[in-house]
């Protein structure tokens, strides 16, 4: 099979702007075909493109490894590198993900609601597809077969638009994806990669390609999110930071509140789901603080307090104001003690980032208190803040974590890549 | 009581952002006070604002008479005028209005959905106030009264902005609403009015507040909707056009495709759910074109149709490509004939707007296709397209209808102007 012609470059920005035109309309066409795609029609897509995929192993871990290639000649970091890396296994777990993600309930044609109205009209409501998903991401080429598997299992289209050093890979891997579609009866084009790594497409996408995309999903780094939450003229399903909550409340169990935290905390530092504060109950800090700041050290992680968390142990740091509002995505933890729950939701409302946030203890009153005060995507009693997880919730797979307060809040399953429709069943029926 | 203080015009540019930033923080500071409120509350809250709204009659109307005769005064059309026109009648429906509202059912905290865990957390979604709804509406002053309960009754906070002429009629409605808000201990704040008529305003409230506005609806004319679509950086819930068609099938009941047809297109012309095209399947274009023509002439409404159409009755003028794409809003329906189902629905997707569509068939199966395919927000089978409106739906009242994709789509009740968050119950669980 011959390399890829990437046309990695247009001409100019004209030529950018027709070609980015002409893939949003192909792409709206491709979204109204996978619309009434049958669920069984989209399973064996899924599947073809999970075949297609390992069929193409040679094609994509050839170009993958021209995008590593030019990476460590721009000198970028080992972290980067790996995340850009594909060997058989990963993308093995690729095409394997994308099958499971066929086998999910297809969750267009749901029946959300259902009314007879006084006049005989009957209502329903139906759940359809989104329309049109515009994705950008960075490094990880498996995004494109992620997140481009989930916006075709809920009868979408998807334009991704791969970073720069994962180019090649994103475009072998889509290519691949196209042909699965084909092979499957279904549009190609339900799937397309921007051809270029011209920063200016990024731009036409947030425009929304003139009607052509519906929402963009933005994965990546923090710098990526606030560019596309500035400046999308559409849609956006993302959060920007996860500065997640632990509250020790008086009534907590000291050894769950110590596992919770210390899974909540150091499971993973680096995902969004991370607590980054912890706050604990005057009222218990006499007996849990100490063993808690202490289960923390010994595992291996900074604490930054105020005066009594200080007190505690004396490897504790002192928190600067900066730190309540700070991700800090490693073993670090700032750590304060509150008045009691109201001053623990004040500080999280003050402070956080409205995506997870959790409550120890055995109070039910005072956990229902905060699971209904405090304002966030997920709020969580007695369970790990790293439940943030699409997967975790049972989605069977996410596109993303989103802290917005529209459509999509929490982890973005396919069941929130649709949206509805009301079918009205008349017999003849007229208005007043 | 003293003539209300208008302030009407801020000092200068800075000024105005610094007041429309204060605005957006107090909604924000009531929306979350708002959110935590009880349903019965809230319930007593709205009946305040009823009894403050009839108790204000005569300042609301003493308010009213003046934006009537300024309106008068500038030339204003007398369609406008009616518009603004309140009486003794007209505001005890809008008393009567948001005590209606009052005794909806709470949206807010349904369960919206609940799974368990196999590692036995239970997850539940349940619905919560989406947080500051921006109201931008035109002359009629009600709006501030009707718009501004559905966002209470959901739990919000509302942000209201009206049109220069309904401008002191509004204040004078809100002032009543703040005050009813208080006396039930909810906050006054949760309405505001913007106090200012200069339309640097509109732009503030677009861009979102600095994150102070969650969500705009634009309540107005096509070029008050354009321009909110064009500019808001924020979600809008809104349609720009609703050409609606109505289309015969040939398996359609003559008297009831007349009866349906005549009821969409003419029981009010003005409306967004009345049909503006007929779209008759050539197979029994025979038996049923010439009748409904006849129909629809004979009731006063202009027939501007293709051959087939001009065809079946001398008066029918011929129709021009912009016919298909137009929104009359008057007697004056475009008609044509197509060759069945297939290119019914290629019509109605290449010109409608989305809105509402109806076939009108005895078979079965093609209605089923009919209503899967066309992707409009409300799809109907033999039933009037004027019963595209929330109060027909049973949803008690609507702030509008929505055409867009994300969130709320079809008419926008109590439950729309909800979002949702994910409680998590769990007895110690750690992610492994």
């Amino acid at each position: 099979m011959p390399a890829l012609n990437l046309k990695s470059d247009f001409a100019d920005a004209d030529d950018l702007g027709t070609q980015m035109a002409a893939i949003g309309r192909r792409a709206r066409t491709a979204a109204r075909q996978m619309a009434l795609a049958s669920a069984q029609t989209k399973d064996v897509g899924l599947r073809a493109i999970a075949d297609r995929i390992r069929a193409s192993r040679a094609e994509i871990l050839r170009e993958n490894a021209r995008d590593v290639a030019a990476a460590r000649t721009a000198g970028q970091t080992s972290a980067l590198i790996d995340r850009l890396t594909l060997d058989e296994a990963r993308l093995a777990g690729i095409a394997d993900a994308v099958e499971k993600i066929g086998a999910l309930a297809d969750p267009v044609g749901r029946q959300l609601a259902a009314f007879e109205r006084p006049n005989g009209l009957l209502i329903e409501r139906i759940a359809v597809p989104l329309g049109v998903i515009g994705v950008i991401f960075e490094s990880r080429p498996n995004v494109t077969a992620d997140a481009g598997a989930l916006c075709l299992k809920a009868g979408n289209a998807a334009i991704l638009r791969a970073g720069s050093d994962s180019h090649r890979s994103a475009m072998a891997i889509a290519k691949a994806m196209s042909e699965g579609l084909a092979e499957a009866g279904l549009p190609a084009d339900a799937i397309q990669i921007v051809p270029t790594r011209d920063r200016a497409a990024v731009g036409a996408m947030l425009s929304g390609l003139d009607g052509c995309i519906d929402v963009i999903v933005p994965r990546g780094g923090r710098g990526l999110v606030e560019r596309v939450q500035a400046e999308a003229k559409v849609p956006v399903f993302a959060h920007l930071d996860g500065i997640c909550h632990v509250y020790v409340a008086a009534a907590a169990d000291l050894a769950m509140a110590r596992d919770v935290l210390i899974n909540s905390k150091l499971r993973r530092t680096g995902i969004c789901g991370a607590a980054e504060t912890l706050l604990v109950d005057r009222a218990c800090a006499g007996t849990h603080l100490a063993p808690l700041v202490t289960a923390l050290l010994e595992a291996g992680c900074a604490v930054r307090g105020d005066g009594a968390v200080q007190a505690a142990d004396p490897r504790v740091t002192q928190a600067t104001e900066q730190d309540w509002r700070t991700e800090h995505l490693d073993a670090i933890i700032s750590a304060r003690v509150v008045d009691g729950l109201d001053e623990a939701i004040t500080h999280i409302e003050a402070n956080g980032s409205h995506h997870t946030d959790a409550i120890i203890t055995e109070d039910a009153a005072e956990a229902a208190r905060f699971l209904a005060e405090v304002d966030s995507a997920i709020v969580t009693h007695n369970a790990s803040t790293q439940f943030a997880d699409g997967g975790e919730f049972g989605f069977g797979a996410e596109i993303g974590i989103a802290t917005g307060r529209m459509h999509a809040r929490g982890p973005v399953g396919v069941e929130q890549l649709t949206t509805f429709k009301y079918r009205v069943h008349g017999n003849g029926q007229t208005r007043p």
